[in-house]
C-alpha cells in the first residue's frame, strides 16, 4: 500500500517535472503518457540511494533515458508504450560497468598462462603485441570483446589501449558506451611511435569523439613506471585543458612500488599525488599497493578505483584493499582486465570473486557483502567513471543502460535474496536482454548490433596469424 | 604419421586384450568392431598418465566401459557403432568429479550469507534444517542438485547429509555416480534421533547399496568437533567391517583446532591419526589446517582429500596448503560443498578459482597451474575417492563417464591451450552432451533422466515452506 501510495506521488512529481508529453482529448480526460520503451513486470533492483527493489516493477525508457521507475500497476496507468517487453519474473538492473579492460586483447585470450607478470609481459604479450597489433587486429579484438561483454549484461567499460580511435568507432557502431583512453607510454607502440606522436593523436582522439553520446574519450598514460614525470604531467594537463578522464594502472605491483622508491624516494600514490596528478578526472586501476594513508590521497581527491579481483589473482599481483576502500566510501567499481590475463570479460565473476576474496583475506565473512558487491559492479562502477549522475541505477533521468536478468535456471533454484542471488548464483548466460542509451543491443540472447558468426570468423583467422607471428624468430 | 601408427598399434593390441566381439564373414576378410557407442571427431583430453591430447580422435564404449581411444581415422576403421555422436569442433573430457557436496542443501541456496561460520550454522542452518528436511526435502533437493551437476558436466559425487538412502535412490535413478555417506553425529538429525539408531542405518544403508553398479555407498561421521573420539572409532569399525569409505570434514577451522587442542591437546589431524581413523578409506573435506607434518600423514595413510576453494573463501575458514599437498602428490580433488555456502554446484567455478586464488595467497602465479586444476577436478577427484582405477581419465577398461564440451562460444574464441581454456575461460552452460557409465544423461543440453520443470516446481514449492519455517518461532 505504502509502496503504491509513493509511486503514485511520483506519477503526480513526474508529471510536472518530466518533458515526456501527456496526450489530452477531448473525449477522455484521463491523461495518456507515451514512452518509447516499456519494461514491465519482473522485479526492478534500482540500485538507487534507498537501494529500492521493486517486485512487479516497471521502468520506461523515452529519448535514451529512463521515465517512471515503480510498481507496474502504478507506470503502466494511461501510459502509451511505442514497444513492450515482458519482464515477468525477471529481474531488472542497471546495466553492468566493466571499469578496466584492454579489450583488443580479446584476441590473446590464454596465449601464455601461469607465468610471473614480468615474464608474462615480456616473453609474451610484448612480442605478440609488436608481431600482431594493427588498426584491422583492434577492430576485430574490440567486436569480439564487446560482443561477449554485451552478452554479459556489460552496458558500460572503460578501456586502455592502442588505436584507441577505431575502438571508439567499432564501440559507437555496436551501441556500447564507453570510456576510452588513448594509451601513452614513453617507447614505441604499435600506433604511434614516439610521445610526441602519441600526444598528438590522443588530443586529436578526445576532440573527435567529445560531442559522441556513447563515446566518452579519455587520455591513458600506462603507468608510473613506463611513463616519466614530464610525461605524466603533460597526460594530466591534456587531460585538463580537453576536460577529458585520466585513465592509468597505479600501484598495481610491489615491483613497481620498488621502482618508484628507488627513482622517487616514495611509493606510487605518494608520487602520483606529489607531482600533481591525482584528480577527480583520474581512474586509476588496481591500486593493490595502498596503505590507509594513500587510500586518504586518492579520497581527497575524488581518484576513481577498478578493482580487478580475478586478473590480480591469476597474476599473483596482490589483493587490493577494498573492504578499506569502501569503509572510507572510496569510488570502487570492478574490472576483468584484458582477456589475456583472465581469462574472459565476465563481471559476474568478478563479483562473486571479490565477495570471497575479501573474506578469506580478511579472515572476515561479513565484508564485501553481496550487496556491496553488486553495487561495485553497478553504482560503484559509475561512481569509480565519474559518471554517477548518468548511469549505474535505474533512476529517473539517467540513461537507459539496462539489462534483464533470468532468475530461474536450475542454479538459480530455490532464491531467498536478490542481492544474494544476483552475486552468488548468476551467470553471465542468465542476461537475456540489453538495453543502452534506450537502445535495444540484445533481445533473447540475440546480439542486434554485431555479427557474433562474422566475430568468430575474423577472431579465428587472427588466431593462426598469431600462432604462426609467436613461433616465427 | 607417428600418431597413426600408435594408433595401429593400439588396435591391433586391443584386438588381443578387448572384450569387443570381431564379427567376420568369408565374404569379408576385414573384422567388423561393434560398440555401443562412438564418439568421435573432437579433440579427447585423456588425463591419462602421458596427458595424451588426440584431436580429430574418438572413442567406443561398450558395456558402460571405455573401449578404444586415439585417432578419429584409426578408431573408426571397421567400426560398427550403434549409435554416433558426432563431437566435431567439440572437446571430450573426463567427467567432472565433485568431491564434497550436502546435496539437498541446493533447497536453501542463498538463505543466509556473509556472515561467521557459527552464526551461519546456529542461527540459520541448523534451525532451517530442523523445521524442514524430511525425506520427502531430500528427494526433491537431491533431484535439483542432480540437474544442476549434470547440466555443469560432473559425473561423480561425494555426498554426506540425512536421508543418504533416499539420495541415493534419486541418484541411481538419474543415472548419476555416486559416493554417498550417510551422515552421523553425537546429536540428534533429521533422521535418526541416537547414535545407535544411526549406526543401525548405516549399516542397512551400506548393506542394501554396495552391489549397486553407481553408488558406492559410505560411513560419514561429521567432525572431530561433532563426534566422540569412542563414536569415531566406531565409525571407523563400521567402515572397515563393511569395506567401505569414510567421509569426514577435517581441520576445516581455527575453531576445530581450538575445540579438539583443548579437550584432546593435539591438533586435528594429529588427533584423527591418533585414534586410527585415518586410512585410504578416508575422504577428507576441507584440510585447512594442516601443517607439513600433518600433510605427511595423510600421504602415509593414502588419504583423500576434498579442496573447496570458494565455500572456503565465503565462509572465511582459510586457504588449505594445495601447493604443498599437490607437490607432495597427494590425493587431493575439488569439491563445491552445499549450494548453501557457495552458492551454486559448478565445478568450473572451483577449477577457476584454485588456479587464482593459489597464485594470489602464495604470491607465485606458477602454482596450481590450469592443468593441475583441471586434473584435481577429474583423474586428482578420482583419486581423492580411491576410484582412480574406475574413473576420473579417459582410459580403455575406465567406467564410460565422460562428457562433451563446446569450445567455441564467445568467450572461448580464439582458443590457443586446452588446460587454460578449460580452467579459466570454459563455463558450465558450454557442456553439451554427459555419458555416466555409458548412458547418454544429457544430450544437446537437454537432460534427458532428469524433469527440469517438474524439478523447478517442487524447489519453489519448499521455497515457500522454508520461508514459512522461517519467520515463525
Amino acid at each position: 500500500m505504502k509502496n503504491l501510495r509513493i509511486s503514485f506521488v511520483f506519477i503526480v512529481l513526474f508529471s510536472i517535472l518530466s518533458s515526456q508529453t501527456a496526450a489530452q482529448t477531448p473525449e477522455k480526460i484521463v491523461p495518456k503518457w507515451n514512452c518509447d520503451l516499456l519494461i514491465t513486470g519482473g522485479t526492478v533492483v534500482t540500485m538507487d540511494k534507498d537501494r529500492r527493489i521493486i517486485e512487479d516493477g516497471a521502468v520506461t525508457i523515452t529519448g535514451g533515458k529512463i521515465g517512471l521507475v515503480g510498481k507496474r500497476a502504478a507506470v503502466t496507468k494511461n501510459l502509451k508504450a511505442k514497444k513492450t517487453i515482458d519482464a515477468a519474473g525477471k529481474v531488472i538492473i542497471p546495466g553492468l560497468i566493466n571499469t578496466h579492460t584492454h579489450i583488443p586483447m580479446s584476441l590473446f585470450r590464454g596465449i601464455a598462462d601461469d607465468l610471473d607478470l614480468q615474464e608474462w609481459l615480456t616473453k609474451y604479450i610484448f612480442p605478440a603485441e609488436g608481431k600482431n597489433v594493427t588498426e584491422d587486429f583492434v577492430r576485430v579484438g574490440t567486436r569480439l570483446g564487446l560482443a561477449e561483454m554485451i552478452r554479459g549484461g556489460t552496458t558500460t567499460y572503460c578501456d586502455m589501449y592502442y588505436f584507441e580511435d577505431a575502438i571508439a568507432d567499432e564501440t559507437s557502431k555496436a551501441g556500447m558506451r564507453g570510456v576510452l583512453g588513448e594509451t601513452i607510454l614513453d617507447f614505441p607502440v604499435p600506433d604511434n611511435k614516439t610521445w610526441a606522436e602519441a600526444i598528438a593523436y590522443t588530443e586529436k582522439f578526445v576532440k573527435k569523439w567529445q560531442s559522441n553520446p556513447l563515446i566518452t574519450p579519455a587520455v591513458a598514460p600506462h603507468a608510473p613506471y613506463t611513463v616519466s614525470e614530464e610525461h605524466l604531467k603533460e597526460a594530466k594537463g591534456l587531460s585538463d585543458r580537453l576536460n577529458a578522464p585520466l585513465v592509468m594502472h597505479l600501484a598495481e605491483a610491489q615491483t613497481e612500488t620498488d621502482f618508484v622508491m628507488e627513482n622517487k624516494g616514495m611509493r606510487s600514490i605518494e608520487y602520483i599525488e606529489k607531482i600533481g596528478v591525482l584528480s577527480d578526472k583520474l581512474i586509476a586501476a588496481h591500486v593493490i599497493q595502498a596503505n590507509e594513508k594513500e587510500l586518504e590521497m586518492l579520497k581527497k581527491h575524488n581518484v576513481g578505483i577498478a578493482h580487478n579481483p580475478q586478473s590480480n589473482m591469476k597474476l599473483a599481483a596482490g589483493v587490493a584493499p577494498v573492504p578499506s576502500m569502501l569503509a572510507k566510501d572510496l569510488r570502487v567499481g570492478l574490472g576483468t582486465d584484458g582477456a589475456a590475463s583472465n581469462n574472459d570479460l565476465n563481471l559476474w565473476e568478478e563479483m562473486d570473486t571479490a565477495a570471497k576474496l575479501h573474506k578469506v583475506f580478511s579472515g572476515d565473512p561479513k565484508v564485501v557483502s553481496a550487496e556491496q558487491a553488486f553495487a561495485m559492479a553497478t553504482i560503484g562502477g559509475a561512481r569509480a567513471l565519474h559518471m554517477e549522475d548518468k548511469i549505474g541505477s535505474i533512476e529517473n533521468g539517467k540513461f537507459a543502460d539496462l539489462i534483464i536478468v533470468d532468475f530461474d535456471d536450475l542454479h538459480q533454484t530455490p532464491y531467498f535474496n536478490f542481492y544474494s542471488h544476483l552475486v552468488y548464483a548468476t551467470k553471465a548466460h542468465n542476461v537475456r536482454d540489453v538495453i543502452i542509451n534506450g537502445r535495444i543491443v540484445m533481445r533473447d540472447r540475440a546480439l542486434l548490433t554485431l555479427n557474433e558468426s562474422v566475430i568468430k570468423k575474423d577472431a579465428n583467422a587472427y588466431r593462426t596469424k598469431i600462432i604462426n607471428s609467436l613461433s616465427s624468430p
